[in-house]
C-alpha cells in the first residue's frame, strides 16, 4: 500500500490490494480486478468486481488536490441534452452556521468547477429515460461488463440457488440492463456532473451493492478524515458511499468526496436545510430545501435520501412505539408537520423534487423516516403505511423517468424479515431495495455490524439490492477508519452470501478457488482470493510467523503430525492409484460391508501393496 | 474485574460482570444474574440466563487448585445407583509421546481425586434412564428454573415468532424437561464424575445454547491459557466448552479444565486415542479407544464426540469434493478405513461404546465427520450418507437410554441451511442438533465469526439446539482469549436472534428493555444490558469520553442539537399534553390532511399555546 504518489495535504490510502492487479476490460476500460493465483494450481487468473477507482491502480495519478480524471465527461455532454451554466454561489450557511468549526484547517477544494451541468430546458438526462426511448447509454454498456466478471469463462454452469423470484441472467448483455433500467427494477445513479463516477447498477437482478455511510458531526470528525474514510471504505469494497455530515463544514466536505470519488455518492439533503436554518426543524421551508437540492445537484450528489413518505397522519402511528422515530430525517419532517400541523412539504412538493432530479439524473432513494429502530417496533403500522406512499411516490417519479429507490429497515427480527421484502416488492413496483441491516437484536451494541449482518446477509437474499452497513459502533459513536473497514468487509461478506443464495452465476466462482486453495495449503492464494488479504495472513501469522509456514502442508490447528486435509489427500491417491475413475472407485465400494468381505480383503491387500504409508512429504507436491 | 481473590498459580478472571448481580434461585440456588436498571427507568431488575459460574459471584471464594464445589454430590450419590472404584492409574501416554513439553511448567492437577464414580453393575444413571422412569431429578428442577428466567414476571405474553413446528412451552416445568428428555428431544450433558457442573439442557424447545472450544495444539498454546480461556469464554456465555486438545499434557489439561468448569465439558476421544498411537490413524484400535473412553468417563468428561458415521462405503464418496474429509476425527476413522479396509470400529463396536456411556452418564454428540468444508461440497452424498446412520445410531443409543446429540456442518450456503435441519429432524428423531456455524461463504477468512454467525442464526431458528462457536481465527490459526471472546459474544447474539425469532417468551424481555434505555438515553443501562457491557462503554467513550457523556441526552452521532429521539419525545409529549392517550390521539389524526384542514389548524394552535419550543432540557428527565 501507499506506493502510489498522491499530490496532495490529504492522506489517503492508494496502492494495489494485496495479491491482485488492476485491469481494464473492453473500449470502456472497465475496471475491474484480476487475482493471480500460484502457478503449481494451473488455475487461470480470477476475477473480481472492483469498487476501489484509481487508487489502486498502479499507473494511475492520484492528485486529491485536482480530483479524479472525469471518465464520463464525453458520454454526458455528446448525448447533445445539457447545457452548462454557472455553478450556484456558495454562501456562508453551506458551510454551516453553528458551532466550532472542525475542519482540521483543510481548505475548501482548490479545483472548484466554475460551471455546471443540467438539463437544456425540457430536456431529461436520466438513464431511465434514455431506457425507456430504448437507447443503451456508455453507462449501461460499461455495468453490463462489470457485473459479467468472470461468468464468460462457466463452461457448464449449473444454476444452484433460490432466488424468490429475481430474473439473474446467465449473461449480462447490455440490453438487459437497459430494459431492467426502463422497467425501474435497477438504477445507475451518475449525477450528470459526478463525470468522476464508474457507472454501477443497483437492482436485484445484479450483484448485491454495499453502501459505506460517512461523514462529520458536529461533536467530531474532520474533513481529511472524511475523504481518507471515502478511499477507505471503497477499497474494501463499498459500491456507494453516503456523506452524512451534519455540523460545519458542510459544503467543502461533500466536494472534496465527490471530487475524489469514483463510486456514486448519496446524500440526505434535509440534514444540511437543517444546519441552514440553525437546526430548528420547523423553520425549514421549501425554498430552503430547493436551494439545498439545486446545490448539492451542482456538485454532483447521485442519489438524494428524500424522506417524502413521513406524512403528517402517521406521525401520531409512532407515539405507542419503544423507540419512536430514530431516523434523523424522519423526525425533522415528523417535527416539521407536527408544530405547522400540515402534510410534510416533500410529499405535497413532489413533483417539483422530480424536476430537479431529472434535470441532472439523480436517482430518489426515498427514506424510511419511520423505520423502527427496535426490535419491538418492527414491522408495525407507522413503517407500513410509510412504505405504501413510498410506493405511490414510485410510481409519480417513474412518470418523470427518474430513477428510484426505496430504503428499508433497520431492526427486524428474523422471522419478519421477509415479509420487509415481499411487501417492499408489491407496494413499490420491484423499484430496488436498499436496507440498513436490519439487526435482529437489540442486545449487542458494539456487535451491530454482526447482529445486522444476520439480517443483511437474509434480506440480499430474499431480493434487497444494495445493503447499508452498519459499524461496530453503531449506537455508540462515530465509526473510525478502523469501524468502516470492519463494517465494509463485513456487508461485502454478507452480499456475497446473499449472491450465492441467490445463485448468482459467477459468485461461487470465489469461494471455490478459495477453498481449493485452502485445500492444498496454498495459503498466499487463499489469503488473496480474501476479502481481507492483510487481516487473513496477520491472523495466519500470529501462530506461525515463519516464511515457511505460508508455503508448509499444515497449520497451527493440527500441526504438521496429522492433517484431515492430507488424509483426504490420501484417499484420492489411493483412488488413482487404483487407476480408476473417483467413479469407478466409489462404484467398487458402494456394496455394504457384509456383502463383500472377500472384495474388501482384496482392496486392503491391494492398499497395502501400492501405497503403504501413504502420508505425502510436505515438500512432495 | 478481577477483585475476587483466587489462590492459584493460574490466573483467570474474576469479578461481576459489570452492571450485573449474581443471585441464587429457589432451594437448588440455581445461578442466574440480575441487571438493575436506574430507579428513574421504574423498571424492576432484568434477570439473564448465566453460565459464568462462581467466578462472578462475589461471595464465593475460587480456589483453581482445589476446584469448584461439587453442586450434584449429594443428587448423585443419593440416587443409590453408584459404586466409588479406584480411578485409572495415569499413564505417560495419556499426556502424549511425541513432541516438546508445551505446558509452560504448570503442574499436574494437585487435587487429583484417588476414587471415581460409576454406575452399579446393571445400572443405568443417564438423564434419560431417569426421565423415562418417570424421574424427575434435581438436575430436571435446575434446569426449569434455569429457563424460566424472568418469564414470570411475563403478564400478557402474546407470543410472536415462527418456530418451525418447535414446542417451546410458555413455562417451563420439571415435568416439560423429563419429558422432553425421556423423548430424546433434549439433553442434560452431566458426567457423574464432574459434579462441580450446574446443569443445562440442550434441545430445541429450551433457549439456543453456544459452544466455545478450546484447547492445547501440537504446536501452540500452554495449559495456563487453556484454564483461563475455560473461565473467559463461560464469562462472556459460553453454555459448554469443548477441550479439543492435542498433543502434550492432554490428560492433565483436561483434569484442570474438568475441576474448575462448571459448564458441561465435551472432547473428541479419538484425539487423544491418536496421541496414544503415536498419530499413526491406522494403529488405532479398539482398545486403545475404549481404554480412552474409560480414562475420560472417570474425569468427568460430559459429552464425547464419537464419529461413528463415517463408515467404510462413505469414504470414497469424498473423492470428488473440493475439500475432502475436513472434519480430524472424520478423517483419522476414514484412514483408519481405508487402510485397514475394514467397517470402522466405532460402528460396529457402537453398543459396546453406550455401556460405557451409560455407566457415567455421557452424552452422545454424534460426530459429522463427513461434513463439507466448503460451499461447493455443501448437502451432498457424503455428508447425507452420513447423516442417515447418524440417524441409525441414535436409535441404538436410545435402547440404552442414553443421551444423543447430532453434529452438523460446517460451510453451507444460505439457501441450503434449511434442508439440513429438515433432514436432521427427521433422520434423528428430533434429537439436539448441534451445528458448526455453518459458514455461507468461504471468501471471508479472517472474519468466519460471522460468515458462521449468519447461518448459526437461521439453523437456531429453524431448530438447531447448539451452535457450535467460531473465532476470526477460524482456518489461519489458534485462538487466543481476545478471539475466544469476540467467538463467544458473535455466538451468544446468533443464539439470541434465533430465541427472538422462535418466539422464546423470555427472549423479547431483554431487547425490550435495552431499547427503552438507548430511547431514553439511559447510557449506563444500555451498556449493562448489553451482551458485551465493557466494549459498549469503550466505543462509546472513544468519541465521548467525559463523565457526563453517559448521563448526556445525546450521543457522538448527531450532537447536542438535534436527535431524533428528543423529536418522538415531543410526539408522545405532545400526545400527553392533549390529555388524551395515545390511542385517541391517534384517531383524532387518521383522517387524511384534505378532509381536516379545519381540524389541523385547531390542532396546530393547541400545539403552539401548551408546547411552544418542546425541546426538553438535558437535565430536565
Amino acid at each position: 500500500m501507499a506506493d502510489i504518489n498522491a499530490r496532495t495535504e490529504l492522506k489517503v490510502t492508494t496502492g494495489p490490494i494485496r495479491g491482485s492487479r488492476k485491469i481494464h476490460v473492453g473500449e470502456h476500460r472497465v475496471a475491474m480486478r484480476e487475482i493471480d493465483l500460484e502457478p503449481s494450481s494451473g488455475e487461470p487468473p480470477l476475477r473480481v468486481y472492483d469498487c476501489s477507482g484509481p487508487y489502486t491502480d498502479p499507473n494511475a495519478t492520484i492528485d486529491i488536490m485536482a480530483g479524479l480524471p472525469e471518465l464520463r465527461r464525453d458520454w454526458i455532454r455528446s448525448r447533445g441534452d445539457v447545457e452548462e451554466v454557472a455553478q450556484r454561489e456558495v454562501r456562508p450557511e453551506d458551510n454551516g452556521q453553528l458551532g466550532p468549526d472542525r475542519s482540521g484547517g483543510v481548505q475548501p477544494f482548490p479545483n472548484v468547477r466554475k460551471t455546471v451541468l443540467r438539463a437544456r430546458p425540457g430536456a431529461n438526462v436520466t438513464q431511465m429515460h434514455y431506457a425507456r426511448k430504448g437507447i443503451i447509454t456508455p453507462e449501461m454498456e460499461y455495468v453490463a461488463i462489470r457485473e459479467n466478471l468472470g461468468r464468460e469463462q462457466l463452461r457448464e454452469h449449473i444454476r444452484d440457488g433460490q432466488d424468490f423470484g429475481a430474473a439473474i441472467p446467465d449473461y449480462v448483455t447490455p440490453e438487459f440492463v437497459r430494459d431492467e433500467i426502463a422497467r425501474g427494477r435497477a438504477i445507475i445513479p451518475n449525477n450528470i456532473n459526478h463525470p468522476e463516477s464508474e457507472p454501477m447498477a443497483i437492482g436485484r437482478n445484479f450483484l448485491v451493492k454495499i453502501n459505506a455511510n460517512i461523514g462529520n458531526s458536529a461533536v467530531a470528525s474532520d474533513v481529511a478524515s472524511e475523504v481518507d474514510k471515502m478511499v477507505w471504505a471503497i477499497r474494501w469494497g463499498a459500491d456507494t458511499v453516503m456523506d452524512l455530515s451534519t455540523g460545519r463544514n458542510i459544503h467543502d466536505t461533500r466536494e472534496w468526496i465527490l471530487r475524489n470519488s469514483p463510486v456514486p455518492i448519496g446524500t440526505v439533503p434535509i440534514y444540511q436545510a437543517l444546519e441552514k436554518v440553525g437546526g430548528i426543524a420547523e423553520d425549514l421551508t421549501w425554498d430552503i430545501f430547493r436551494d439545498t437540492l439545486i446545490e448539492q445537484a451542482e456538485q454532483g450528489v447521485d442519489y438524494f435520501t428524500i424522506h417524502a413518505g413521513v406524512r403528517l397522519p402517521y406521525v401520531p402511528m409512532t407515539a405507542k412505539r419503544v423507540t419512536g422515530i430514530v431516523s434523523r430525517g424522519g423526525s425533522i419532517m415528523a417535527k416539521w408537520c407536527l408544530a405547522h400541523h400540515k402534510e410534510s412539504f416533500l410529499y405535497e412538493r413532489f413533483d417539483e423534487i422530480c424536476e430537479i432530479m431529472k434535470a441532472y439524473d439523480i436517482a430518489f432513494s426515498l427514506g424510511d423516516g419511520l423505520r423502527p429502530g427496535s426490535i419491538a417496533d418492527a414491522n408495525d403500522e407507522a413503517q407500513f403505511a410509510e412504505l405504501a406512499t413510498l410506493g405511490e411516490l414510485t410510481q409519480i417519479a417513474w412518470k418523470h423517468d427518474c430513477q428510484v429507490m426505496i430504503e428499508g429497515p433497520g431492526h427486524v427480527p428474523m422471522h419478519k424479515i421477509k415479509a420487509n421484502m415481499d411487501k417492499q416488492l408489491e407496494a413499490c413496483g420491484e423499484a430496488p431495495f436498499y436496507t440498513l441491516g436490519p439487526l435482529t437484536t437489540d442486545i449487542a451494541p458494539g456487535y451491530d455490524h454482526i447482529t445486522s449482518a444476520i439480517g443483511a446477509a437474509m434480506i440480499g437474499w430474499f431480493g434487497t439490492a444494495m445493503l447499508c452497513y452498519v459499524t461496530p459502533k453503531e449506537h455508540l459513536g462515530l465509526p473510525d477508519r478502523d469501524d468502516v473497514k470492519v463494517g465494509v468487509v463485513t456487508y461485502k461478506l454478507a452480499a456475497h452470501a446473499a449472491d450465492l443464495a441467490k445463485g448468482h452465476p459467477a459468485a461461487k466462482l470465489r469461494d471455490d478457488a478459495l477453498s481449493r486453495a485452502r485445500f492444498e495449503f496454498r495459503w498466499r492464494d487463499q489469503f488473496n482470493l480474501s476479502l481481507d488479504p492483510d487481516t487473513a495472513e496477520q491472523y495466519h501469522d500470529q501462530t506461525l510467523p515463519a516464511e515457511g509456514a505460508k508455503t508448509a502442508h499444515f497449520c497451527s490447528m493440527c500441526g504438521p503430525k496429522f492433517c484431515s486435509m492430507k488424509i483426504t489427500q490420501e484417499v484420492r491417491d489411493f483412488a488413482a492409484k487404483q487407476n480408476q475413475s473417483a467413479d469407478a472407485f466409489l462404484e467398487a465400494d458402494k456394496p455394504v460391508p457384509s456383502d463383500v468381505e472377500a472384495g474388501m480383503a482384496e482392496m486392503s491387500e491391494k492398499f497395502r501393496e501400492k501405497g503403504g504409508e501413504l502420508y505425502l512429504p510436505a515438500a512432495g507436491k
